[in-house]
């Protein structure tokens, strides 16, 4: 028996440490996304140069769990919430990795535009929605953190004023680019980057399903929020 | 013994059952991206419409399979190639589904961009992308079907020149912007169906990866694809 428990322990172990990486990978990806859009918003050439390119770090991060997870399903045959544990750390890892691309696409873009002195008004919007998405990024982790799946819905229903953003910070650069036909190569940049932000907020809601799904024992993807969020609230938890 | 030769034959069966279902749902993306791009290219409402509002066929079945996976992982505890199988078929169902997605974008800006009666030079480009990333997802799913690495290492690799096309458009969709500042919104549009093209072809090369994942046992995202093509032509097959 005490062999068991042995091998109980050392399973309970190593689910606990996907757990911890997920978080660690979390973490990161979210300093990265932090510090893409301040050196947008200060302009500082050497943080987006650092960012731009060491993505490679959330990408080793993303193969080394990925791996334990498939590890994992091979030896120990989780079951119940265990094997919804491994599958949704697998997919969100995935989006933690989309977004660690995503802030080192704003990151390039940034370094682009830094040589062209664009004026700061370009930026008041795009530095908005960074921001917005980055809290977030950080409230999913916070809720995967405590398997709060109430939280994750919540954070997900913010996705409409993140597109709500969007919407305008489009409209206005089109305004710029029509103002002025020579800005459009830069300003385009600058869609870019608002697109990037808009699809990590993208993300953010796709791990926020996994941690319901976790949670809950529930695929919700493709599920109106508010339905959901009622049905969840009548009912009891899953084994 | 017969009793476990007929468990064996089911779960042959099962995971022969998901293969199948996969190959499925990738044909109905195939078909919902060629109609998405036929109908921007002979203007056809109708069909623009369909594919604008069908993707919660794809959604649905995306839910099916990976509800049959996790049954499976779950039951019967898959190891090795199978194991592999079931991991690379819940990857290469969501980026199925994403590409399900992009697809249904390009109809709405159709239906957006129809009205308008722009001008069909806008599309050449855009016609030429579309037709390209399809191919490629035909034959990644063909790839699939036959577990061929060796073709989606080759299919994965087009990748260079469609990004080179996409650049290319992007590059001329700027000079129509540029010469006529009234059409900006309108070209814009055109913009983001190119993006979402390109998408498709970066949803294609994750197929890929998974394929070549599922028959070599090699994660090989984050790898350049010319060592890999030398590496995995030195190497025996794995268990």
């Amino acid at each position: 028996m005490q062999w068991l428990t042995h091998i109980s322990q050392e399973y309970e172990r190593e689910l606990e440490d996907i757990r911890t990486k997920v978080l660690s990978m979390g973490g990161l990806v979210e300093q990265h996304l932090k510090m893409s859009i301040d050196a947008l918003a200060a302009g500082k050439t050497d943080i987006a140069d650092e960012i731009a390119t060491s993505d490679y770090k959330v990408n080793n991060l993303e193969l080394e769990i990925d791996e334990e997870c498939t590890e994992i399903l091979a030896r120990r045959q989780p079951a119940a919430r265990d094997l919804r544990l491994v599958l949704a750390v697998i997919k969100i890892i995935r989006d933690l990795e989309r977004i660690g691309d995503e802030a080192s696409k704003v990151s390039r873009v940034t370094l682009r535009l830094i040589e062209l002195v664009s004026p700061k008004s370009y930026y008041v919007n795009v530095l908005n929605i960074g921001n917005h998405v980055r809290h977030m990024l950080h409230d999913a982790l916070d809720a995967f953190a405590r398997m709060d799946a109430a939280a994750a819905i919540r954070i997900a229903r913010e996705d409409i004023s993140v597109d709500r953003e969007y919407d305008a910070a489009i409209r206005q650069l089109i305004t710029y680019m029509m103002e002025d036909a020579r800005s459009i190569t830069t300003v385009l940049d600058v869609v870019w980057m608002v697109r990037a932000l808009e699809r990590i907020g993208d993300h953010v809601i796709n791990i926020c399903e996994s941690i319901i799904y976790l949670v809950k024992g529930k695929d919700v993807r493709h599920q109106p929020l508010d339905d959901l969020a009622k049905e969840l609230q009548q009912e009891a938890p899953p084994s």
